[in-house]
């Protein structure tokens, strides 16, 4: 089932809940226990300090690493371990409304939609200093004696299965009014995807991107390529459907993994190969498929990765002089430039969001991502009222 | 035995022989018949185009590939085929004199010493065109109905184990009077590790710099980072004489692979791991040590790798948003570059040739290069008049 | 009066006249004598050399230079003086049909449309080895015994004005089908606009972008900006006219600038000043105005530039970390992505198109284009049979 | 008169006074009241806020900018006006030893040594989050309520003619041991070369550099430039002393700009023109020759400006694709660039030292600097105790 409501951006009826001197001094918050253990709790009200404000969440959006922070933690990369049992609230995705701003504060206003990339880096260490605050030296340095002031939303701090959140203010992008809530959630991937392509060279008008697997962030890097005049861009899948809507978004051709020879596809449509390949499933078999399908020169970008060690054809790589990079979510400010896009509507990121369900409702919401119930892709979760719950214009 | 003379770099006697009006109709080059097969013959002497001049050979330096070629064919690069029974003259690291001027030439005079870096782009494709001329789209098309004007000394068109060979005026280096012959071959290999250097950010000075693997591309790696500013610069090997060699040339630490967990031992030196590693090993393990001792947004370059896939930690390189990238031989002009490091004496790259032989002797001079006879490196073969073969100083 | 067929882009009755075995021995060309004077002549027809093709041309638009070029010589840069009496066609902004294919070359067929860039480089000098080619160090040095490949169409080598004219196949680009002769002539001034885009940094995606002078390159500089996300694109000008024709290009905001304070505008629509500045004016106001409403580290490209000395503010260049920089034309295959933005749609170039005559009325043409006869912007000169002449649209 | 002990790095006696618990609660620190109006008053002892340090100061140099400073007030750049009459300190090329530690630094320990670069960007605008942080967009913005963060030493906050200073830790550079603290004191100066040449390319080992103006920047760029390979190194200038210490410094050529024509000579020396320019005298005369110097393609960095404009040859600056900034001081990390070269010994940075006074006698110290009295260089004043003052080795 399906409100209405759910799509528009902001019901005026709410617009000011929970906002400036309105703010309570609790607020509700799913909580991690033990692996998969995920419990509605209340906790304080958190307080922003310098350079930061407060957010009242109005809508996140699952994603793929969020399962596997719930599940197994995450990715390795926290200095003192699991986030199990800390009272952490998972979830990075989020948009919502500033609602209270820390000292000194005024390049935001109380009222104002807002949108939020994950990672705030130190700005102390080498990295940061570059400006590759993705990077950051002093990733996970954020807690205790240790306070380096790095903050990755949803992996080393709270994040935004919640009511609130406190964001330094280097992560805020601003919502225009037109855009729904569910849009808004949806640019953080979409600047994952423009990230990949910086790095992979910046120059892409009239080069060939091959981008492989059409889950939200391969869909979101077709969306964006073409918006960049990439030409042409070749989406490779292997579910119908999504192909679809990657056709949608700008695919000039998309490849049947299942039935076709991907490599020699590519090389028929290219002559010599891809420019850009990014590679958003990253199993032994695509990693592989990209460095044989990039040109002498070309470059790839994985925006996934295997789990473990898998054979890889390094010696191809080698010989064709191909620049090979991982991306963990995004940088460079390349959220604001996927706003760009998305704002002056070049491309329709709602296309992959297919359900949204009440923030109550989150453990429904997480298992229809993870089964990918009645053929879901983006599912979020709304904090706004009246939300029902179900998929998108049913 | 050595002959003194062969450190010198222009012997006055032979300065002018077969140069200009005294070119010869034939010149005596090394034929390759099937792998392994090598015959020294007659042929006839090459005629510069346009942009290209002939360049009389006074010293050639073996490099591994040397011998891959010769035993195995180039790595799988050339249009239609191995580089068997086709007349084929190999041998790419070579200096010499410019014996005769192509069509509308003045860049160089006859009687100029030179030394020659691999590749003349075809100037036409989209990464010549980008500057990035190692990487021509059009490598190997440089025969018959398809010349695109492609070529790469050694590989793909006739090389320098020979009296006299073609080169593009792109591809030449001038010599210093007061660099000897054999000190001016390893131009090309200084600069192959310029290249990676450049190609791993150009900003070098006071970042920290790994090199695994002693050969000549190593050694001269350490020597070129140190030149740059590097600090510090960590040598990683397994023969302590190559080790001692890597001191001499500018390595702050050396870690002997043996007896140390190198990527412990790295993160020990470094802090946070190394923001560059320069892989020139190749193998299974040293490809996976790089991406583990390499810092969050470091850079890799392999300057060597497997011959076939290997088990890689994929994963590890994305969470870490690390670089890598390989590199065939020089490229953007490195060769330059390396050549002002080596004109202003910032190292002495001749620490890393150990042996001379004449032109008639060149099985014997890559026995000693394969086999490393009496702790051979860099093997040179001389054209100057008087060279009797041997290690050198003995 | 016009004649509906010119917006054509390629009568089927003329498609393969002059083409391959129909080519004549001679062909029609305008010949410079003396400053100002043009005559209608017979040539003999060109022959394409390696790496060239002949194209038979299909139309030419003016460019400001061209009128430059026509009257006071070519801005000091042909070695060896002025283009006057010296049998010198000029015209450089032109699009046809491959009629004829030099030695080797492959890339092409006969028959296919193409429209060109200026610049071939020599493809032997430092820049061209680093990818500048429009600023070759062999500019100008193509004729007799220093022949060193340089070609710049219409410049310093023979141009456009005329039915056929030689090309290097590195400034060629493919013409889609559905794409007007007309229309594939601002592919150059487009690319123009591009390069200097390109030069200014490369991500422009949500940075502000300030084009000042509505001339054809400021009209299309809006337009890429637009299509490379830049948000606000301001143009400044004083034709309300040509201010119009930004807006339908995308430009957000249009300054008066006969009524406007233009920086202090500037200044309130972004804040802290522009992110980049085009200057397609080049008037010692301009200039100047472009630096005072550049932000710190912000960008300036000089599209244009004035003729002699003046008075110019470098001081708050300095303190404010500013990068300035000129260009002549495009640059860095620029081409290619102006072409791939037009072929998708992102723009309507031919809305800076307003006139086209035939070829034999060029003096007519070039009245309009000097005197901006009728409003015009864009003036083209056709080679298509019927083509009457006059303003577009009437 | 000169005391020998000034030029040890660290005189043993004093190692430990004013550090740690040891603290006084005020210092001595010269106030600046009206334009050149400086007095010693009692100030009390700052105090480090997060991610910041005390830093002892034990050496401080005199920059050509204090002058200005104190005459003058700074280049505009203060938000709120001039420095005058505010209790402002100035002075900002200092060096000393780490007193005391914010809260959670762990990055340095009380009693190292360390040399600070100029300017902590504020870390949340736009070029901070690129890198660019010496182009912060919050520039003075460091007081009352509109503390950005932002901090200039010496310019927009408290400086170095004093016994002590508070230093954001991103501008603090680790001095080693046998390092003296005069030369120390010359690594922003050394940085703020290594920064224009890192904006001009980043790639200079073979390419030609010029350097216009001997002062302490100009000295610098050349023995920057020497280090990173530039070949030649030219250096322009008119003082016989200062062009002398040049050529000690690494130049490969000098010009005197009294008797020789310099850009004549500079195109006899280079062929077509230098690769890179950096103007350290700023003036109508030599930024224009600075551009007619300046090969197609090539760089300019301008190191020094005129206060007012100037007439000055865009167009040529245009036609030759010529690119231009200017810089304010150090940047990009480029003082941990310069200390990795001054630590490796690659040139002496202490020939540009002249004289040493001790802190009470700053107004001799800047007479010195001001009047170049006794062929002055670069003028430090020192907090060790013992030193008497007077000329380096009389």
């Amino acid at each position: 089932m399906h409100d209405d409501a759910m799509t528009t951006s902001k019901p005026a009826a709410s617009a000011s809940r929970g906002l400036g001197d309105e703010l309570p001094d609790t607020m509700r918050a799913w909580v991690l226990g033990g692996p998969d253990e995920l419990s509605l709790q209340s906790k304080p009200m958190p307080v922003p300090g310098r350079a930061e404000v407060l957010v009242r969440i109005d809508a996140v959006a699952i994603c793929a690493t969020d399962l596997e922070v719930i599940s197994y933690g995450t990715p390795a990369m926290i200095e003192g371990g699991a986030p199990f049992n800390k009272n952490f609230t998972p979830g990075h995705e989020y948009m919502g409304t500033v609602a209270a701003l820390g000292p000194g504060v005024d390049e935001f206003r109380v009222g104002e939609r807002v949108t939020v990339e994950i990672h705030a880096g130190c700005g102390q260490c080498k990295r940061c200093r570059m400006g590759m605050y993705t990077s950051c030296h002093n990733y996970g340095m954020n807690y205790g004696d240790h306070d380096k002031g790095h903050r990755a939303n949803g992996f080393t701090t709270n994040g935004g299965f919640a009511e609130y959140a406190v964001n330094n203010i280097n992560t805020l992008i601003r919502v225009p009014d037109q855009m729904s809530d569910e849009e808004a959630t949806l640019v953080v991937t979409a600047g994952t995807s423009m990230y990949g392509l910086t790095e992979l060279g910046g120059l892409v008008a009239g080069e060939s991107v091959v981008v492989i697997g059409p889950g939200p962030i391969g869909l979101l890097a077709v969306a964006v390529a073409k918006a960049l005049g990439a030409s042409p861009v070749i989406l490779i899948g292997t579910r119908e459907s999504r192909n679809a809507i990657g056709q949608k978004l700008g695919a000039d051709h998309v490849i049947d993994a299942r039935s076709e020879d991907v490599v020699a596809r590519v090389k028929e449509l290219t002559g010599k190969g891809a420019d850009y390949v990014v590679d958003c499933a990253g199993t032994e078999t695509t990693v592989n498929q990209a460095v044989h399908m990039t040109n002498r020169g070309g470059r790839i970008c994985l925006a996934a990765f295997p789990k473990s060690a898998v054979s890889f054809d390094l010696g191809a790589l080698a010989v064709n002089n191909i620049y090979l990079y991982g991306i963990r979510g995004e940088g460079k400010s390349a959220t604001h430039r996927a706003m760009a896009f998305m704002e002056a509507g070049r491309f329709d990121a709602s296309l992959v969001h297919t359900h949204t369900f009440p923030l109550d409702d989150l453990p429904t919401a997480l298992k229809h991502a993870r089964e990918r119930i009645d053929d879901a892709i983006k599912v979020v979760v709304s904090n706004q009222p009246g939300i029902t719950g179900g998929a998108k214009g049913k």
